[in-house]
């Protein structure tokens, strides 16, 4: 971003501050680097022994007590990641809406800040020991996927435990109506007819295959290298009666081989990383026939730039979430040909809104299995998504491909936007 | 594209030709060597004394008579520029469907063969002499879109002048209804309501504009440095009385300025340049307010490609049509948000069909005003970008883009596909 940046972060690049210190020295000192370093936001940031800083020029949204000493040289090298270890360690306390102290942060630090010297070096040595091999994958699926069904089943859609972004048709759908809503849109999207055959590349609990034969009478074959969800998807389809169409596989998407209809990768891309994704490419076009459509719903970014350091360290090992132009190297060497994008990012803020909701509603149970520095860790994360989606510092792209020379293709997207009084009707359940 | 793609060019590369060749000594060897470049395509060639080859392993689904052995060496060093120069000349003629042959040949290319080495040597001095400054683009464009306007009205749409993409909403669609479709769909894409302001780059005879105007009640600021589609514009919105509401600006899209609801281009990113495009983001940024909608729509490609020399040299002089990930330095540099890409390839097959076959009717009239060489130049440039579209080379790309920040977005794509019947209308008429 420039500075002539004509949205709102302008206001702040135009603003004049009014700044009031309290304390004297080192202290203070400090305090006026570290909001230097995030960019004067509307915070009022108040340490151990009430040394405080304020910008009376805006209004104050939030205030951010940082509760022991050992922190502030930590945050000014380095934000992202030490408020994460800080707020976990219950070090720091936050008065006010979460989402809305972190947002105005990002704002701040968006417009006026650039990355501090610690933090490059951070970013470097992230990726310089990033490992997407098979074995490096399935341990960073395994840190964040495996922490147990019972915990996501709290707070996740209770019809289709969907841990990726809903499509919210209308503000007052629930979050069950929407992650539904979502099923039938990719479905939609891949324009699936009975007896077809679907591969999907990262399957989850399983939710998008059981709706796919349910509801279109499709073959999916789904992979995924998640040992926790694989066996929870394995219970529920045959619960569901739903075994003859639907088969999960232990596997690496890099091991997907046959000749399908339709491919389908929600929510996997962010894992891939960028080093691997002329090779997914090659497996999408090998696994998709002449006349197949497929479909990547990814997080991905207006522009390039790092991962959240902390979100990395704590949350989501190696993830990544690409730009378009990042994107494209999955396509282009491959002779794919993109027909739609679209961006839902609007939808993950509403979706990580309803998640933290619920996860705030059930921190009862989750305290009965989990200590305090992991609850405030997960409240940090989903809070600070879903202030990445409402600030646009994170996107969610649909994209739907095919081979360039399929000239068997859908005249218009209407069929995307049928009512179920229509004829081929949206399907209200899983 | 690889040995191993799976789509119909692969037929090609399991086929094993089963050729026929007439003739001795060093005309047959020449056309050994043309056919090897070519990639085998499935068309009889018949040289000047009637030397021929062709493939019985195809059914040959035309024959290409090469009437000048000045043309046979040139082919070989450079087959898509000498194949235009040739038909110009009247040197070759083509018996059968010209789209199909010509079709045939792009397609035994892509699976075949590799650009020859004059090839490579006349792209890289043509992207060398690539001039797109102000006083370049006015050159390049004067060559193409002032070449009359009674010519463009003998077989572009009647309503709206339209030298773009038409959307066939049903395959049924006059090319009139089609092109009114197009602009429909542009106007819902940027939501546009009465008392908006609107900056068009590149707005041809002003037919957007003028639509825009009557259905939207939005005043438009339409730029274009052609002269003779200025004049008519000027001419067309007075008679029409619009033009209290449209102001046609002969002046580049580089000297844009103001603060716009919306921002639209259609069909001139393809004479931008690729070394302008971050400064037309930059252009598009700072003309469009923090909750405006841009849209470009544009041809382009699957891959980076070099654009057909011939083309190049004889229709479109400096023209471009880029890849996604080529389009994106537009975007990402300036921090806008990419909301909706959609591909209309299809769409342009059938308008180029429906230019052909207005074209070929109106042969009595444009001999009247243009020699053979012209007249043959203009079948083979619309018959070559239909099977060039048809084939999956070229693609149409509409993309819908915004302020990173802006967070006043519609939920869903739902508004572009309303009926007639909805309230607020689809407008049938200009």
């Amino acid at each position: 971003m420039t500075s002539e940046n004509k949205s709102s972060g302008a206001t702040f690049a135009q603003h004049k501050p009014d700044v009031e210190t309290t304390g004297t020295g080192l202290k203070r000192w400090l305090l006026s680097k570290l909001v230097h370093h995030i960019g004067y936001p509307p915070i009022r940031i108040v340490l151990w022994d009430g040394t405080s800083w304020v910008d009376h020029a805006h209004q104050t949204i939030a205030t951010v007590y940082i509760k022991n000493k050992t922190w502030l040289t930590r945050l000014i090298l380095n934000p992202d990641l030490y408020f994460g270890e800080a707020y976990m360690a219950g070090d720091i306390e936050v008065e006010g809406d979460l989402e809305s102290a972190l947002q105005a942060v990002y704002k701040s630090r968006t417009a006026h800040a650039n990355s501090t010297p610690a933090e490059q070096l951070t970013y470097a040595w992230r990726s310089w020991r990033r490992n997407n091999s098979m074995a490096g994958s399935r341990r960073n699926i395994h840190r964040h996927y495996d922490i147990g069904n019972d915990f996501y089943k709290l707070w996740l859609d209770r019809e289709a435990m969907q841990y990726t972004c809903a499509y919210y048709e209308s503000p007052e759908d629930s979050l069950e109506q929407a992650q539904l809503n979502k099923l039938e849109h990719v479905c939609r999207k891949l324009q699936l007819k009975p007896g077809q055959t679907v591969v999907e590349a990262g399957c989850g609990w399983g939710g998008l295959a059981r709706y796919m034969a349910r509801h279109y009478q499709v073959h999916v074959k789904a992979y995924n290298i998640s040992e926790e969800q694989v066996k929870f998807a394995r219970e529920k389809v045959r619960e569901e009666s739903l075994d003859h169409l639907v088969e999960y596989v232990l596997d690496d998407y890099r091991n997907i081989n046959g000749d399908f209809d339709a491919f389908v990768s929600v929510g996997m891309l962010e894992h891939v990383g960028k080093e691997n994704y002329p090779a997914l490419g090659s497996i999408m076009r090998r696994a998709l026939k002449p006349d197949g459509l497929g479909l990547i719903h990814s997080i991905g970014r207006n522009y390039p730039a790092p991962m959240n350091a902390w979100i990395d360290k704590r949350i989501f090992p190696n993830a990544y979430p690409p730009s378009i132009s990042e994107i494209m190297p999955i396509f282009e060497p491959n002779g794919l040909s993109i027909l739609d994008i679209e961006n839902l990012r609007q939808h993950y803020t509403q979706t990580l809104r309803d998640w933290l909701q619920r996860y705030e509603e059930h921190l009862p149970e989750i305290r009965k299995h989990f200590d305090e520095p992991f609850v405030r860790a997960w409240r940090l994360y989903l809070a600070g998504s879903a202030a990445s989606f409402a600030g646009g510092y994170l996107q969610l792209f649909q994209i739907v491909f095919t081979h360039g020379e399929n000239n068997n293709l859908s005249r218009t997207r209407k069929h995307l936007y049928m009512d179920a009084s229509d004829e081929k009707g949206f399907h209200g359940s899983i």
